[in-house]
């Protein structure tokens, strides 16, 4: 491997940084950006809530409380608290356990994982300004996801898992905004989270993964808090000769990190996942889907799907056995979309994947591979028992950047992932709030609906 | 840069480790790696208590107090408590913030600060033997030395501060032994300490450097404490294709982790510094230190100190003003040498630098550079106003492998280190009962003497 580095030592490109982030208001985020953010931490809740009573965070909680941790923050779906930091912690790492969450296309960064957990924990125990917290978000995710920018793909393809890595500066900067940090704070900020900076792909269908996003949360709140405190790092870790982007990446180019700051927003180019399997399969989901109205489960012959050999290569698992081995069978993901018109995690567990009706329809699912088709596309056709014959072309799957998920799919993504822990009261309750977020009340009209049941 | 990878993967290297850890018994360690071990805690414990009243140390408990942090382990030197969690931190950051800690030579890693903390916070909580304690100081130590052995110097040179980047591995394993994790607990406690790697040298000259060592105690820490709940990464951390040493090491070569296991301690490599300031400085420190047999300091004409350039490259500060200043001047230090006989904390407050004995003595100290004297070499004559001169040749510094620090001169720094902070009393009973560490009780006769007075 040759490795070249594309970038010299900018001087001062850290303090630029730290003095856009503290110069940008909420008035300066333009609305459709703030709607965003929005959408995106109430996605975010979504998945962190439907998964929030997986055994990893058991396991997490009894730390904390062999720690003696306090009681300051929810835990989001669940009855304990925990205190700032351990919560931060739990409610970012459960946010990615279903590999649900948001994705920003271009980085394969889960942007939502680190920041939102930060902006919730700082909330409640501090009872910031909705319109506080928004901002904080917004600046969060927009730092790492230009920093990710800034060295990916080198730093992808190294091995670090970027949601952590790159993660833990738009934590920092959450929690620095919240804690109103000054711009030098802000820099020691950037530093000590950026020295931080952890995560290896090979974790990657683990618990350990779910870590990542979770730990980096915690880890950019504990820089913040430091700092505030007058604890200093380096003033340049992004830039300097042994710092951020030089150890990390192999090849980078930091001019991405303050390019058209305040215009271009990175922020915008966060898409939602509608279904709870790698995107690779969306296409075809989508196909599924859409052939639904022209017959009856017991109608069908056989439907017949032509992808990518990326898809095939993935997902081809003809027997899946249990919920996550679903994710990786085209055939069982089809036969779910086909009949229940959906690929959520309902689709995905242990339950449902060994149910006699999907069982029975998955021999009629039959792929053809196709190098012509590319990743993003889709083409279907159902042939019924009769004789007829329907078709259907996918050319952007749901949840791509050319055809992002509707507000309206967004919710019942919601409702899917949260009425099962919460019920339906708290879900409705939940939905209609948080799309008023700048005009509610974060401690009154939306945490009281987070607290688990039992 | 030109980058080649020497090692490919070596499927089970990580479990061989934690097998080889596992099976590692007290009695398994011989006697004088105890006996290394305990003395390492023991210069670890000094240079905590001594930096244990430094603001940082005061930033970090006000975060603690942030989080309503439980009082469930001493905060060494001081009168207040915090959690296990945030105890192991403070106490870690707190003994690296001299930059007076240990050292092993081959990698510039320093052993004990990752690895001690965890000991005594799980000791003084849990109430582990004694015995159970050096041996899991040994084991921490001893896997972290073999990493750092597997990944330097590619993985320091890049810009990793190995003793926070293989220092996580140590203090998992530490705490791996104290809780009793069994073989796949301790593979996969390896796994979500190794994820967490972190620590750029651009942090050198601030407050987080310190931070790495301390964080990096809490983060293996953490790991344990969450395998030992079933908490799953992947099993090969170290030897994976995007694994602890292809994503962080240029070059690496993982046959050091398990070579001779059990034969070969890396862990009596682990030196000592005497003297409170960079390596490079202490041969000539040795010279004037015995010269003062010769003379008094009224009747010293000039002291003429042949020295390699690397040293009159890094210390030639004519006229430090500050104690952090004297540590980068010969002549300041070769001053105190001499007239104080020991360059310790107390030679490098800001008072002494600026002291009127020192100051009038410094103009007497001539340095000569010469390329053919080595860097663990100095020579040194001095001349008296009445005519006669003495010489005096170091070949290896106090503290170097082949010339180690004695009992009584690592009892010397001990005291010079503690009592300003703890008084007599507790720091000679500190020392009386830390080299019977195996025979006392932690609990009675170890910790309560590591009580701050105010």
């Amino acid at each position: 491997m040759t490795v070249q580095t594309v970038q010299t030592v900018q001087t001062g490109l850290t303090k630029e940084l730290a003095r856009n982030i503290i110069n940008t208001t909420y008035d300066d985020i333009p609305q459709n950006v703030r709607e965003h953010g929005i959408r995106s931490m109430y996605n975010w809740l979504g998945v962190a809530i439907g998964a929030s009573n997986h055994e990893s965070v058991d396991m997490a909680l009894s730390v904390a409380s062999a720690v003696e941790s306090a009681g300051q923050v929810q835990i989001l779906g669940r009855n304990e608290r925990a205190d700032l930091l351990h919560a931060t912690f739990i409610n970012g790492m459960s946010s990615h356990i279903f590999d649900f969450d948001d994705t920003h296309l271009d980085t394969i960064h889960h942007p939502s994982g680190p920041v939102a957990p930060v902006v919730f924990a700082l909330g409640e125990v501090n009872g910031y300004n909705e319109k506080d917290m928004i901002r904080a978000f917004v600046l969060g995710v927009e730092t790492e996801l230009r920093i990710a920018n800034a060295v990916c793909p080198s730093h992808y393809d190294l091995g670090w898992h970027i949601t952590s890595s790159a993660g833990v500066f738009g934590s920092a900067v959450a929690a620095g905004i919240l804690l109103d940090l000054d711009e030098e704070q802000m820099v020691y900020a950037l530093g000590i989270a950026g020295t931080q900076a952890f995560g290896l792909r090979e974790m990657f269908g683990t618990m350990t993964k779910p870590f990542h996003p979770g730990k980096a949360a915690q880890n950019g709140l504990f820089a913040a808090m430091l700092a505030k405190r007058g604890f200093t790092s380096s003033v340049q870790v992004l830039e300097a000769k042994r710092g951020f982007a030089a150890v990390t990446a192999p090849e980078y180019n930091l001019d991405e990190v303050n390019i058209n700051w305040g215009e271009n927003w990175e922020t915008l180019k966060n898409a939602f996942k509608p279904y709870a399997c790698g995107i690779v399969l969306h296409p075809a989901i989508d196909a599924c889907i859409e052939l639904r109205q022209y017959a009856k489960p017991e109608e069908v012959e056989a439907i017949q799907i032509t992808v990518n050999p990326y898809v095939a290569e993935l997902t081809s698992k003809p027997s899946p056995a249990t919920g996550l081995e679903g994710k990786f069978s085209i055939f069982h993901t089809c036969s779910a979309a086909f009949i229940d018109g959906d690929a959520g995690e309902t689709q995905y567990s242990d339950d449902r994947v060994n149910s006699e009706d999907l069982l029975s329809f998955r021999p009629k699912i039959k792929t053809i591979v196709d190098e012509n088709m590319s990743e993003e596309k889709a083409y279907a056709v159902l042939y019924t028992n009769d004789g007829r014959q329907f078709d259907v072309k996918i050319d952007h799957a749901t949840g791509s950047l050319e055809n992002p998920m509707t507000d309206e799919a967004l919710k019942k993504k919601f409702m899917n992932l949260v009425t099962p822990v919460l019920g339906e009261d708290k879900t409705q309750m939940l939905t209609e709030n948080f799309y008023r977020f700048s005009e509610v009340s974060f401690k009154d009209e939306i945490l009281p609906y987070c607290v688990g049941n039992k």
